[in-house]
């Protein structure tokens, strides 16, 4: 049973690490979906300030800006800012082939062509002659880059296109067929799963801005981020609860409805575990008062706050937006108390039931304590003595030519005399602050200082041949 | 006499910096614009591939794709991935405005949109009410966007395209007049000064991409890019020079011909200064031979090795660039070696030319004094006690929400116990390599140790209320 209990545990850690790389490639560029939501809202046709000027921006920007920052984020996870241009670059393929906003098809291309530039670098790894580094580092990136552009015209953009429109149609039929509360059943669980962000941003939003720039609207905004069913929950606990789940359900209510902060209330229904009908009941009936009144949002609510709600409702939209957070509050209100009225067993406490909540997170795995033992043995080595130096960093203006170079030079001392070592290179600008040993050109040690006064840092003569190379594999070496 | 030589040296210093600011904004990026000069060479009508389909890549990737990776940059150059969407936003406001690529104007929207809301955030610190913190952020960063995109559509916009056309007309003036050449007077001086990234790609390849995107290609992506000048000095030194110039020329020939790497021959002219005369007749020779083949690239060769030259040149232009390349080498390896013959005085080693090239840098500054006394009070506190917490991170999924709020409300307690100690959030995803300790929610604490083994974490059942922030407080005040 306990065995069991931990490959389900491992699954759903899985399924939330996948669903936190989904809404993580949208989630960091909420900013630009609102900033988009804004200028359609008003300057639409049909938007409060109608300007067919600012008009002219809204394609564009869904088109173009958005698809390629995600596409970008998603590249930058696999492999940084390099993983991020060859994943945007590659997205092109997928945006000009196509008639529609192609955020699924950048969701695919972005950590493709991230993976794809990471695993090229490997290939080339220790294998480029000294000097050639940036020559090597430019071209692989363009070559990869502009194979998977055309790539991605040809066969990726199609295939994501049909899907699409299935994906699209399929929420269209059963949008019509007035069968969208049935989706609660499967949100409402999942959101308590911390799945939240990854259903509203990694599936919803993708398809809901589709709809909304053909219709300049869409529910599917509202499936995940309708704060009511939350509030009524939490405004039972404040007249039916006991202990410390009263005592804090007020600001946890004001928080989770005006803050937008959803997590906060997950730990009252599983403290309650029947409370998960009071959430699917109101989520129901809310979706059912969205449909009636035709309800929807111009772009995705985030967080969802009743504000960012408010904010990304259409002109002569918000009676159905309103009525419908309403009518969920209230429905999960009332078979929230009538659950909380009815239950005679003691109340388990805030605490015990976060403590649930992790158990349900599959949090108790061998990964644990493995890692538990490996933090000991890191934490001996504290003193900057030899054993402490793991990372030497070469660095130069743009961190692509001569720091390259030298890199590559002491990276072959340090294999030749064994030493395990990381040695690379990076602008400036971008030293990370984990760097033991920083080696710059001797014009450039001040900038490299300011930038990172605790390194200890080596001025170099010439990248090419410097005596204070074998200095310090000597001294590395004792 | 000395303190008027420091002015030189910090003026020098910043030109620099902000040559490095500028190119730091096309230098990441030149993958895509290789991508994009192959797509471009091999399926235009004049290409080797004429393809009408994958034709229709050419012009959104260098409306869209580049301006925005531009804007993203250096947007992300002052407030990481948050400054980058917001100057990527801003700029498709001066993009949609405009007929010709808008590489300049991205240039500006970038950076001036990671300030705005660099700033924004400045005014909102500390005041936002715990659990408002992802309301706040999201939409500071979508109305700062949308005011900026609006901003720029209007203002901003216009006043760079007719910036952007004086330019180019006054370039199309010099180019017609065959004066291009005289721009190796400047550009010649200036690479011996690091500033060769700052001109080519800073300057000359956002005008030359906009001449390329009409004409095919452009002689501008030849004038800094051009290996010959440098070529033949260095082989001039394996003829007539002497010591270890003499036994390093050809190595460094390879590395700057092949490698691209043109830093490699700076320290060679200075150690014969007069040499820079060499470098500039070689220079304008090579532009006066590309000015009479008409020879030009199709997008900028990064790095300036004779391959990349080769990979963007134009279907049928190979001719005038090799000519130019060759004149430029010939003429630079006559000059040189007249000098180096007729050069009495002791031959100034390598490493005493470098040393001189230091000092042209402007590095002996006061802030050098006092960074090194900076850094040796820094270096006492290195084990991790209570003085050598700095750096306090909150962390969950998005890196947005409940770790926002959690860290706010330690951010407080920290401030009234008056601790010198930064508490930030973000996703773990994200965690920074410096971070001392980790705190977050029990179910993430694994993930968060995967992530950074070595810092010291804290779990904690409820951002809002948990038992822990007082303890750590404790013994931090110890």
């Amino acid at each position: 049973m306990q065995q069991q209990e931990q490959q389900q545990g491992g699954m759903k850690v899985k399924v939330q690490r996948f669903g936190s790389y989904l809404s993580g490639m949208i989630m960091p560029n909420i900013g630009a979906f609102i900033a988009w939501g804004i200028i359609t809202a008003l300057f639409i046709p049909a938007g409060w300030f109608p300007n067919e000027q600012l008009n002219t921006l809204v394609s564009p920007m869904i088109t173009y800006l958005l698809p390629l920052l995600i596409a970008y984020t998603g590249g930058k996870m696999i492999y940084d800012h390099r993983g991020g241009v060859v994943g945007a670059t590659a997205a092109i393929g997928v945006i000009v082939g196509s008639d529609i906003p192609m955020f699924l098809g950048a969701m695919i291309m972005g950590p493709l062509g991230g993976y794809l530039i990471k695993q090229t670098d490997k290939l080339f790894k220790d294998k480029v002659k000294q000097g050639f580094e940036m020559l090597i580092n430019n071209f692989t990136a363009g070559i990869v880059g502009a194979a998977l552009t055309i790539l991605a015209f040809y066969a990726i953009g199609p295939v994501v296109l049909t899907l699409n429109k299935l994906l699209a149609a399929g929420v269209e039929v059963i949008v019509h067929a007035n069968l969208l509360p049935v989706a609660s059943v499967f949100v409402e669980p999942a959101k308590v799963l911390f799945l939240n962000n990854a259903i509203n941003h990694g599936i919803l939003s993708p398809i809901g801005i589709e709809q909304a720039s053909q219709t300049g609207k869409s529910i599917l905004f509202l499936v995940e981020a309708n704060p009511g069913p939350g509030l009524g929950i939490l405004l039972a606990y404040m007249f039916f609860g006991k202990g410390s789940s009263k005592s804090t359900a007020p600001g946890a209510a004001i928080i989770h409805f005006f803050g937008g902060i959803h997590e906060i209330y997950f730990p009252y229904i599983l403290m309650k575990p029947a409370l998960i009908l009071a959430a699917i009941a109101g989520g129901a009936s809310g979706l059912l008062t969205f449909t009636i009144f035709n309800a929807g949002l111009v772009a995705a609510a985030s967080p969802g706050s009743i504000i960012a709600l408010m904010a990304m409702t259409p002109r002569g939209g918000y009676f159905g937006v309103l009525a419908g957070v309403l009518v969920a509050a209230a429905v999960s209100f009332i078979v929230s108390a009538v659950i909380l009225k009815s239950s005679k067993a003691s109340e388990e406490d805030l605490a015990a039931a976060t403590e649930k909540m992790q158990s349900m997170k599959g949090k108790k795995s061998q990964a644990a304590a493995a890692l538990e033992a490996e933090q000991a043995k890191a934490e001996e080595a504290s003193e900057l003595s030899p054993e402490s130096v793991n990372k030497i960093i070469f660095a130069c203006d743009a961190g692509m030519g001569s720091s390259a170079m030298g890199a590559s030079i002491l990276r072959n001392k340090v294999k030749k005399a064994e030493l395990d070592i990381s040695v690379t290179n990076t602008a400036i600008n971008n030293l990370p602050s984990d760097a033991d040993i920083v080696i710059t050109h001797k014009d450039l040690t001040d900038r490299a200082k300011a930038k990172l006064p605790n390194a200890t840092h080596i001025s170099v003569d010439n990248f090419l041949n410097s005596p204070k190379y074998d200095e310090l594999i000597e001294k590395l070496k004792k």
